[in-house]
């Protein structure tokens, strides 16, 4: 999908929701504890209740592997749902991958061909040889970490790095250079959101990629202050808000209602930003 | 397993070989070709023609990602076999995984509960909350990424931070505090050996995961000169020099004698270190 294929859908649905699919075993609705493939029933339910609000799925893939090869299984089968009934929903790997050469071009091959989504997740540690293989790929995009929301996101990410800027600050202006605002975007956590200024400054045009609004604390009203470009150029992700808003069997509904919760504010940052 | 325990095995094996099981579906020998689980034929063979002078070994997850839920079925399925026939044989998971909170603890359920590996490689880009979940395993490993092998280690690893030192050096100062020489070991390419001197004054006791050995170029005797200490400390890790030694139906013999030469190798940089 093109940059301006997911800006045009973020116009027609006024929203640049990201249902984030970190589905949790242990959290799911009681009615699906006799469930066969507890994830993938759960997902299709909640991808049905939230498709016309969503621009974006955003599977976690750690959810999944914690089931092992039958998690795999209700991953795929999640993706292949979403690619028949929803083809314009763009899907992202939550993954965090990151290695390099032969590794590198496996792994793109196991996002983009195998599993067959839009976007993945990659940690910039290695450097390009971590990305490069993802970029080869027409219309494949790859969402490279900078500024996570997360506390120890101090521990290296923030520290001053020789230029005098803070490593996610390098990382920004080294990898832009890698790839185009068309297969490139960048995971900027929603709990520092006035930094998202000081990213802004690096990367004006690029879509970012930002968790942590909700159950995580940070506001959709900061990120969208400081996040918004005139391509809008955000997907704000929400999962557990939106995911286990209910844990009755009316759990797709309350999902449904919260997901159109967030896409009415989002709506309004729209047209009054 | 403790640091005593696979010491023990260090000395009683003469060998810290390390086998990289990263089965590539295009380079596994023609007489696998129909095989139903091709990486999994292929990795029983290769296990049985080295355990006997190996002490670990190193499924990558790329290429049994590629293949989807089929390939997370073959390498669960090699992981119970390496745990049914060769109980002392460590297993580290190279995942390069790295993540944050929930999600990490998921992960870590992943690789230590379900899959059942000794070890996984992470990345530490996002700081301690990536790798704490993993701590929490009794007897299990963090393998945390430093230096690596790659020629985009340059872009971000090699960068001086505020303290004067490198990231990839900071990194190492900072998360030795996190666990102790028995849970946290860490991966340090081996194309830039002398580094490794630089890395030993940093952490001269904790054990060290070096790949790029043999195809990717790197000197075990230089590896051995710089990253030995008095308990070894070392696993070395050799993948495609052992696993491709031959393509024709004696593959497995070709990568016994392979992997036996590395092994004489490794006795007398012991015997003589």
């Amino acid at each position: 999908m093109t940059a301006t294929a997911l800006y045009e859908q973020i116009c027609r649905k006024q929203s640049f929701l990201c249902v984030g699919l970190d589905c949790d075993l242990r959290r799911l609705p009681a009615c699906l504890s006799a469930d066969a493939e507890p994830l993938w029933t759960f997902n299709r339910a909640i991808i049905d209740a939230t498709a016309d609000v969503a621009v974006a799925c955003k599977p976690n893939t750690a959810f999944y592997e914690a089931l092992g090869a039958a998690g795999w299984r209700q991953l795929e089968k999640t993706v292949r749902y979403i690619r028949r009934q929803y083809p314009d929903l763009f899907i992202i790997a939550d993954a965090k991958r990151g290695d390099i050469g032969n590794t590198s071009r496996r792994y793109a091959e196991a996002f983009f061909d195998t599993l067959d989504v839009d976007a993945v997740t990659l940690s910039p540690y290695m450097g390009r040889d971590t990305v490069q293989p993802f970029l080869e790929y027409p219309g494949k995009w790859a969402a490279l970490l900078a500024l996570t929301s997360n506390a120890s996101a101090a521990d290296f990410e923030m520290l001053p790095v020789g230029s005098g800027s803070r490593l996610y600050e390098t990382v920004l202006h080294t990898s832009k250079a890698w790839g185009t605002t068309d297969n490139t975007m960048y995971v900027v956590g929603a709990t520092q959101a006035a930094m998202l200024a000081d990213v802004r400054k690096i990367v004006p045009d690029h879509f970012l990629l930002v968790p942590g609004v909700g159950a995580q604390g940070g506001s959709l009203e900061e990120v969208a202050r400081y996040g918004l470009n005139d391509r809008y150029g955000l997907l704000v992700n929400i999962s557990r808000d939106i995911l286990f808003a209910d844990s009755s069997p009316r759990f797709a509904a309350a999902a449904a209602a919260k997901a159109k919760e967030w896409q009415e504010r989002m709506r309004l940052l729209m047209v009054n930003g």
